[in-house]
């Protein structure tokens, strides 16, 4: 569908039939649903990833891999609306029949989707924010994001086949494209859509949660934003480590072209022989490697341009330079150096360079650590590399950091994003609008719903979650116990 | 503690540190000191009651429930948090050891409470939000409600003792008594809160709100802000009920003088000599009845400019007016009548009056009943006053009005909210800021509560709830399994 702002108003009709449509569908009900959008998009076949490869750039196997996660994702999501976990049912009656007060949970309403570039499959028009909010029983409407846009059509007919098999509405799920950057504020503004997801720059889903907070009717807006995901390295840890960890670091900044909102841009460590030690390491490790070309010009232009305006900061140097320099095709990775005291003066240090761009900062002693820790935005993710002993002797700092993030990391590193309940892909402002919710994992859910109170009403009228004999066999909490009776 | 501008940096200090020591709390820990408060409070003597009633003019009699019913929260919602059920641990583990990862919910940060004028106990500085927030691990801020300081006072030394007795620091939960208004502002746009929850007119909920999301880093404000809570009267169930219903309304109308946020401002029923004999038995109820002294003459003389604008509406009828009217003083209830087809083009007309104060409004069919549902903004409550033949025979506005409400009712009256875990009190805007939580039952710790992962954590590091061997003892979600292994 090409759109233009006289449409806005018949998509969102549409998706508020298919919002009834599925508020009137219990949770077994919408994880059919769910598996048969899975099972069309597994079936898709080289067509997809051969588009997307053009599109995107990224490489065949990692698309193939994506798309196989992607399926997953809304199997594992339907697997867990299916037990009514996100229901969370509650039934109180009162042992002298004075009140009888049944709560679930119910979708929202039409939800607003804005893919991500660098998921094609997996963040974008069929990935996690539309599986979630289907789930949580919310039509969805899909701006198709412009750099992949056949991509995002492929996607959409997918799920479109499958809710037309279903014997769903179309208004389940609606696919918007257009040019025209006033078609989100026009979706965003919309009085029948109830919250927005986003993935994208922090530029652009600031001005969406703007934008919707100041609605007549404020409404919920879902935006991951990216952050510098640093990683702290402690001094037991890298005596034994040092090189083990550099190839890691350069492997894991190098990821995708960089191009991962986990790409851990920020290297913290403290002054002295062993940081010189690792800074030649990563050196080492950074000549040899090769990079590739980014999703788009736009986004290689904006690395460049950040990236310059980083090295021409006071107290910053270069601390060595990728292979690829292609002009306007690949990105250059870089690595620079700074005094923790450069970027106690200077936030701007601390700013996403969205690439294969890393920072490594030196620290004089740990309370120079903790200022700069004390100092960080929200963040995704936080790392530290660091022994157990390490961790010891800086609990001060590892308290901290959990206030600073929404998933912490004891080793290791934070590219790799597991879709499993115990996720949180999210962090405090700016990492994201919202760190209360993640928008990895089945929890993504919970983004999608809100409570409604039943009192005093009839078996026959109440939602299946609800009635008596529990004919979902669904977890319920009755009288303050939990139980399928 | 009388405040000025340079204090309330102090205050988030202290509150800082309070944050911190929760949360290096457990939930049972935690819920050892919300017992320890409830004692507290119940300990307080007849100074408290008496006090509360020369603030606020409430009866004593109901200051003796509202305080049970405070008292009662807080071991209400401690038992809830002892439970784990606020926790959500969820534990995933990769069978090839490849992650360990566990999420828990951790408490938000400092949190300001601004209570309610008319629940001086159970809405104010000792009750839901408060009990709530330190539920979640939050330390808490209490601006003190003016219309009530001593009590405020009386209230805040109690926790303040059992928070001392109990070994926590002072900043758990801070009293700031100001005739201010910017101290509130001040307060909420602090960088160190981390939410912020409010109960009172949509006016002050409102402008917290957009203060709140114009900051660098925007905060949750959870503001319950009131509404009509509609009565639809369908015509089977009056046919037996007439003189009982009407009875049962101007009863509800005029509870504690009309000074409840689910307080049935109006009843909606369809034309005909059903609905005028029902407006005649409305008139003797209304007639006979008395209302009483309002919370402070601030309520009363906005009560009655309100009052004396409705009136002055284009078709809007007085039905009856109460008995009491000493000036200055007591309320004095007013009914009044309006065709559906002057509601629909005035919708000033399904705005609060907060008091006894009553709309009728007579629909000429099903057709303009629902356009008139559809018009309503969001509401706390919604009511039926049908029976199951009328519900069958009305399901469209059934369904449309599962998405006007936090609470919809079979029978019965809105008033009376019951302190349980199946209780939603809130609703879509402009009832609430955010109709995803209640601020009523022990999911109220929701509000204040944000999850983190722990990635590749040895055991000793990470909180209790995350732990091997499970020392809480709580319910968690490992592989997929809900398990207190």
């Amino acid at each position: 569908m090409d759109s233009n702002k006289n449409e806005i108003d018949h998509v969102l009709k549409q998706a508020e039939v298919g919002f009834q449509f599925l508020q009137q569908s219990d949770v077994i009900e919408r994880a059919e649903l769910m598996y048969a959008i899975a099972t069309e998009i597994e079936t898709l076949d080289e067509i997809l990833i051969e588009t997307a490869h053009l599109e995107t750039a990224l490489p065949l196997a990692r698309l193939q891999g994506e798309k196989a996660r992607t399926v997953n994702q809304w199997r594992r999501y339907a697997d867990a609306v299916k037990t009514g976990l996100y229901s969370e049912a509650r039934i109180d009656r009162d042992p002298n029949g004075q009140f009888d007060l049944r709560k679930y949970n119910k979708g929202l309403g039409p939800v607003v989707v804005f893919g991500a570039s660098n998921f094609p499959f997996a963040f974008s028009t069929a990935g996690g924010d539309t599986a979630s909010a289907i789930g949580a029983g919310c039509s969805v409407i899909v701006k198709a994001h412009p750099a992949h846009l056949k991509t995002s059509q492929l996607m959409a007919d997918a799920i479109q086949r499958a809710i037309s098999k279903y014997g769903a509405p179309d208004g389940v799920f609606s696919h918007v494209i257009s040019d025209s950057f006033t078609i989100g504020q026009q979706l965003v503004s919309h009085k029948l859509v109830k919250a927005v997801a986003f993935t994208g720059s922090f530029r652009g889903g600031k001005a969406l949660f703007d934008l919707a907070q100041s609605r007549p009717d404020p409404i919920p807006v879902f935006a991951e934003m990216g952050s510098v995901n640093p990683i702290f390295l402690l001094s037991d840890y890298l005596t034994n480590n040092l090189e083990a960890f550099a190839k890691q670091y350069i492997g894991s900044l190098l990821l995708g072209v960089g191009q991962f909102c986990t790409n851990p841009g920020v290297l913290v460590g403290f002054s002295g022989e062993q940081l010189d030690r690792l800074k030649l390491a990563l050196k080492n490790e950074l000549k040899s490697a090769s990079t590739g070309k980014m999703l788009h010009t736009g986004i290689l232009e904006s690395y460049n341009r950040l990236k310059s305006e980083m090295v021409q900061y006071e107290g910053v140097g270069i601390l060595e330079e990728g292979q690829d320099n292609t002009p306007g095709e690949f990105a250059q990775a870089l690595l620079v150096e700074a005094q923790a005291t450069q970027v106690l003066t200077n936030p701007k240090l601390l700013e996403e360079v969205f690439g294969p761009f890393g920072l490594v900062i030196s620290c004089s002693d740990q309370a120079e650590m903790k200022a700069l820790l004390e100092q960080l935005d929200g963040q995704i993710t936080i790392t530290f590399a660091a022994s157990e002993k390490d961790i010891r002797e800086c609990t001060e700092l590892f308290a901290i950091a959990q206030d600073k993030c929404g998933r912490l990391l004891f080793q290791g590193m934070p590219t790799g994003v597991e879709v499993q309940y115990a996720m949180q892909h999210g962090g405090p402002f700016p990492a994201t609008t919202d760190p209360r919710f993640t928008s990895v994992g089945p929890d993504a859910v919970k983004r999608f719903i809100r409570p409604i109170s039943f009192q005093n009403w009839p078996n026959e009228f109440l939602p299946k979650e609800l009635q008596d004999g529990n004919p979902l066999q669904i977890d319920r909490l009755i009288n303050q116990q939990w139980t399928k009776a």
